[in-house]
């Protein structure tokens, strides 16, 4: 793979190369008219659907590190995001839009791979990848992606519909991408030893990881519950309140708490905690439970629905049971494995700003 | 204005007030049945209508400098950008989804600013912010705006629908974005000394820009031509192929040559340029021209109507025929006030990554 400057191809050459990567994801929604190419993309909305709309903006050394991260992963990843934000609303993604600043340090195949991670995960998704922006930026990569669902009114759901006394569920399990980070940002951190003490660092080093290639796929390549989304639907399933985990359980039930004005109490016991995280967290001396509520980024859908409807998902594996919405003078709680009780609230999730 | 942390309200508080300021823009689109608070904003599109879609993105040190910028313009700038390319498809702004990566310097006073200036624009154009995404920056600040417009079938107007034979038309004047951007950065480069050398610097210093304010208005607070699309509708006008002019005449007049299949003759006498453009050329030893044709953003709209149609724009005063499509074999030429051809592709626009 030789090197090529953006510089080299210009601004349109990139474009031209970006719609070519994008057109293959066309053919999934024919109701997009016009993809890449004009000043807006054209979309025929669907009779009778209401139309969800979301934004996630990865930047780096914020979201990411590409120290650490391969490139197609995280376009996968900055598709996956926003498809989480569609599915939380119980709707099926249509179409997105990708808007990069890219650094000069890039080089063509740099962005290509980005985009080719997009694109498979648009196809995964069955989403058209409709247009955006790429402009240079003076300091790192920033990706923006735009996305728009549609959704039946009937299956519509929102954060605020949950009522006391209904099932807590989730789906999958938590912490793993946590305990990823934690092993990723570990290498780089013996990596860069190595680097500043001018020792060798060879890739074989990592081999010890490939028990944990689980909690770092968690990470780097997160999936959205777009198979719970279609799961409901085939059997006419609509949670009374839905929110995907993007900041922690915790963190994320308070929302939806507060939006219901409901209160709420899990059991630690029930907490399906990822694969490997609690071996992971052994090692690196930290505690798995802190990773599952307020480790974030595990993308699992968090919902509620009246106990009378639990024969309409117990079979489903993917779906858990943590706990019951209460009265909203309850506050939102955990009752540990001794049937103490904690408030959530002291446990906080990720604050992009937090002090 | 004391100086406040964006650390001291969180990013929770952040969005709360976000929230409040996006807030009076929404009773302008009753469709939108949920804006901030949510995982996605929900929207009704209207029966009928086609939805277009565009997103853009304004990156620090590279579209803006905010020692010249005042965060209001640039908000209302953020807005503006993709009104425009909703107008160039002749459609009508509905909503705004809006992604910030705030630097850590960032207080939360300059952040309301910058949101006043998106919700005063959105306000003036009709549209409803929706719904955005805050994160932190760890270099300057990012704004990635996304929009969603309506348009009938019947009105709809792309790149490529322009026959040879047609008017090539332009709505208001060329290059005082340009003009204005040169004198910001003439008045940057005389402040940085006046620092380097220990010198004061007065704002008084700036009157004698008074004159040249509408220059830089345009630069800094250029508008959306949403008045020439409300125009078209009222009298029944679809333009045969439209584009707004972001990246300069020039490249923009190739754009839609190329899409619509054909070539083009301007007149390089019947070109409005702006206001004091001319003169502010003199000064700086520039030449107008070369600024009204490849400075870009200056956010007119470009299009062609057959000649049968002249009539329906010739009262419109901001309405200007620069010249004819021609057969594709001729290329995309302008004639200069002696008559002789100049082939527009040796004249370039801006490239974010050219050489």
């Amino acid at each position: 793979m030789s090197y090529k400057a953006i510089s080299g191809i210009g601004e349109f050459g990139l474009i031209d190369k970006i719609a070519s990567l994008a057109e293959p994801t066309l053919s999934a929604i024919p109701e997009l008219l016009t993809g890449i190419g004009d000043d807006c993309a054209v979309f025929q909305p669907s009779p009778k659907l209401l139309q969800v709309a979301t934004t996630d903006m990865l930047a780096d050394q914020v979201h990411f590190d590409l120290l650490t991260t391969p490139l197609k992963h995280l376009g996968s990843k900055a598709i996956s995001v926003n498809v989480s934000d569609i599915c939380a609303m119980n709707a099926l993604p249509r179409y997105a839009l990708i808007s990069l600043a890219i650094p000069a340090s890039f080089s063509v195949a740099m962005v290509e791979e980005l985009y080719q991670g997009m694109s498979h995960a648009a196809k995964e998704y069955g989403l058209a990848i409709a247009g955006g922006d790429t402009s240079s930026s003076r300091s790192g990569l920033v990706i923006s992606v735009s996305m728009i669902g549609e959704v039946s009114p009937e299956q519509l759901t929102y954060r605020s519909g949950a009522k006391q006394g209904e099932l807590i569920c989730i789906t999958g399990s938590l912490g793993g991408a946590a305990a990823g980070l934690k092993l990723l940002m570990r290498e780089k951190e013996i990596m860069l030893n190595h680097l500043e003490n001018n020792e060798s660092y060879s890739r074989n080093m990592m081999a010890d990881l490939q028990e944990y290639s689980k909690a770092i796929q968690q990470q780097l390549l997160p999936l959205a519950r777009i198979d719970i989304v279609r799961f409901f639907h085939a059997h006419g399933i609509r949670p009374s309140a839905m929110i995907d985990i993007s900041d922690g359980l915790s963190s994320d039930l308070q929302h939806l708490c507060r939006r219901s004005k409901i209160g709420a109490m899990i059991h630690e016991g029930r907490i399906p905690v990822h694969g490997s995280t609690r071996q992971i967290a052994d090692e690196l001396q930290d505690d798995a439970l802190t990773w599952a509520l307020t480790g974030g980024e595990d993308y699992q859908l968090l919902f509620t629905i009246p106990k009378e409807e639990y024969p309409t998902i117990s079979d489903n594996k993917e779906i858990a049971v943590i706990g019951e919405t209460t009265d909203k003078e309850e506050g939102v709680q955990i009752s540990d494995i001794y049937g103490m009780k904690i408030d959530l609230s002291s446990i906080r999730g990720f604050d992009h700003f937090g002090s």
